[in-house]
């Protein structure tokens, strides 16, 4: 058997990484055939909660598990993974600015970029889940100087998945039959979930919807979806967002049979300003991430496109004494 | 493709279904080809949280799920089901006699017995995991006239796997080195997790271990090891055993390779009481569960288990108005 795939989860005790931890060691991200070891990365105060959740991937007995490393050293966490999803991140408490929020985090992702850098495989792959997703992202890849910026990642998956799942309701369409749909940009409210080039059941999706349901509808409900959700079930979407990152590394590591969406690290393509971490339209495969080129964007996308790029733009400046 | 094959599963707001629900939807339990729609049951109090597990499913786009169906009537959950997981029943409350306990499940698993009879597919399979499974399960089909006893078992795999875990620390081997481990009678601390016929990378497990660990450390391990996690994480354990419902399933619907654990109808095999589910080893094949015979069984083996089939007899005697 091939050598066990190192791969970390940070924030592993929490409702996320609960979700998360039990799929990946099933088999479901790398496949069922590859063994795994499993390093999980906590706050010091969720080490015994840590611990529990130990405890019971032990009593799953799962066969491709070949090692359990819990710790709230990011440099043990890290040491030689292959894979890392950087889940854990401080959520915005009442009565912290956005500015607050992006500096606490700043400070998480800076050591856990430098950690990376000094401790994981040289090929490592990097998925960042905790907010704010991009720019967390940015200053992680920021920190590590020794990897290539195309080694990190920010979820925008679930985004994806979520615009996915409304217009196949609108059109009646199963998920299966959408192709080429993209989410561009921040995973925030400003996020464009972008129609112009997805087809359902072979059709064009904007001749099967209006552009008031696209413009005033459609593109409402991806944004604020989290917030729904966080409202019928009294806590935030875990297992769908588990769900998500399990998906963009499995098609990160496997390669893509379709279209998606992921944060990278702009050099500057369809015009976006560079050094940020944007979501584009991707595709995967040995050689790695590959944004989708010459997609037509018409005004109204590259309106919907400037509003979450200049977003990103902001959140860089107000963290740029970090990178 | 074939028709989408129906599942149930009750409680699926709740913290165990929270685990399962996503997991069934990613094909892990009937295979990654097969189409399925899932009815999700809850009481009228969980419907906001249950549209909101629906949300999230539908944010998954999962390309196996073919329809999903949230309500607060068995009747509907249970039409034309193919397998049913009932998850839901009520917790002990403070000062709650286990009677108490037993009646208020009682009338749960009486109602939902009922609906499978009237409703379910001729040859459903209905795996019970809310406590006290083995007697709500004994209720259930006692409710089901129509539909044959073995169409129905109570979840014993939790307490397998523990049991396979704890024994792999101790042996420092793979649990996947293991083999022919078996958890019999009650999913209660009266189990009996029996090592007289278990190999560890082909040595017999007695021969590894002294009866000293087995009788007083392995057996109360894993006949206490719910209480640990609920110590260690502060809830109960929800991802195991949603990943021990996956596992009972996955071998019932399509067989085993190794011998398991299934809480079963008692015909008096192994000379136990009839008309209690009782937990045995097991194989399953198309043919339905097989009871593993002519195991030899010592005289400790003997004394634990009347122990813990006195318990069982007990529970029925408790609730014998119902069935």
């Amino acid at each position: 058997m091939d050598q066990p795939l190192r791969v970390a989860v940070t924030g592993a005790a929490g409702q996320i990484g609960y979700q998360l931890v039990f799929r990946i060691a099933a088999g479901e991200m790398l496949g069922r055939e590859r063994s795994l070891q499993l390093n999980l990365l906590e706050i010091p105060p969720a080490m015994d909660a840590l611990n529990g959740v130990v405890m019971e991937l032990d009593d799953c007995a799962f066969p491709l598990v070949k090692g359990i490393v819990p710790t709230d050293s990011p440099e043990t966490a890290f040491a030689n993974v292959d894979i890392a999803i950087l889940v854990g991140s401080r959520p915005r408490s009442p009565g912290m600015e956005r500015r607050d929020l992006l500096e606490a985090n700043g400070e998480i992702f800076t050591i856990q970029g430098k950690a990376l850098n000094d401790c994981a495989a040289r090929d490592v792959k990097v998925l960042v889940v905790g907010n704010p997703a991009n720019t967390n992202c940015l200053i992680a890849l920021r920190s590590a100087p020794d990897l290539s910026p195309t080694q990190f990642c920010a979820m925008t998956r679930l985004d994806h998945n979520r615009a996915l799942a409304q217009l196949a309701h609108k059109t009646a369409c199963h998920v299966s039959e959408i192709k080429g749909l993209a989410v561009w940009g921040n995973h925030s409210p400003t996020m464009f979930p972008e129609l112009g080039s997805t087809t359902v059941a072979g059709k064009s999706a904007l001749s099967l919807v209006d552009m008031d349901w696209y413009g005033n509808e459609f593109i409402p409900a991806v944004q604020q979806r989290g917030a729904a959700i966080l409202q019928a079930r009294g806590f935030s979407s875990a297992a769908s967002a588990a769900n998500a990152a399990i998906e963009q590394v499995r098609d990160w590591h496997l390669g893509t049979e379709l279209v998606t969406s992921m944060g990278v690290y702009s050099t500057g393509n369809y015009g976006i300003s560079e050094e940020i971490v944007f979501s584009y339209p991707v595709t995967c495969d040995a050689d790695g991430v590959h944004i989708v080129e010459n997609r037509v964007l018409d005004q109204f996308s590259r309106e919907k496109i400037a509003i979450t790029e200049q977003e990103l733009v902001d959140e860089r400046d107000a963290i740029k004494h970090l990178i």
